[in-house]
């Protein structure tokens, strides 16, 4: 089967793609692919997202540097979500935090646990 | 802040779940919570998530008794995904596999990689 076919894109065209850190296996951001965005990341080797809120392709660290390098993909069972294990450059979160998932629920509260890797006033000029 | 108030649901009321082995890292499967979902699995510490085909609160392992007991739950930056570190009883996926990211990627062509853990067909009656 080519991999085309076991995508199902939602309503709004859109998949699931989860980011892995293919060595220490930390899952570092969950964002969407479009269809052009999956090729796109699939032909290049360098994750390719779709941006909801700018609209178009956002290739990731782009602005930043904080580039993805794709070691390994793989579709689930229903094939609407991805998993992408990639050689993370720098941090992947827009705030400055190695993984975007810094927000522990703590009880009934929310702790901020991560260490920041990089100030991002001095990494982006506009979010990443 | 409170956990409830750090959750971003979409249009559908839903965000993204995504469930990690908390030993091995392996990502085994990404589904989606509602606001009840969110609060019974904080509450009971066994992952519940949405069903959106059977419009239902779905207490993972119910029927197949391959439960995910909560080690940690995180949200990501902007609230809209969820990473969960479970204790996964048997496999995650209702096809046999441990994790549902079953569908490798290769060339251009998918290739079920997993070694599947159970036979679907004894263990569930309907579909978990």
């Amino acid at each position: 089967m080519r991999y085309q076919e076991k995508a199902k894109f939602d309503a709004n065209g859109l998949l699931t793609a989860i980011a892995q850190d293919w060595k220490t296996g930390k899952v570092l951001m969950c964002a969407f692919m479009n269809q052009e965005a999956l090729e796109k990341t699939v032909q290049t080797g360098v994750m390719t997202y779709w941006s909801r809120s700018r609209k178009k392709l956002w290739i990731k660290g782009e602005t930043s540097g904080h580039t993805q390098k794709v070691r390994e993909m793989r579709f689930d069972c229903d094939g609407d979500a991805l998993l992408c294990k990639v050689e993370q450059t720098g941090g992947a979160c827009h705030e400055g935090w190695e993984s975007c998932f810094a927000y522990k629920i703590q009880g009934e509260t929310i702790v901020a646990e991560e260490k920041k890797l990089f100030d991002p006033g001095q990494v982006y000029q506009k979010q990443d």
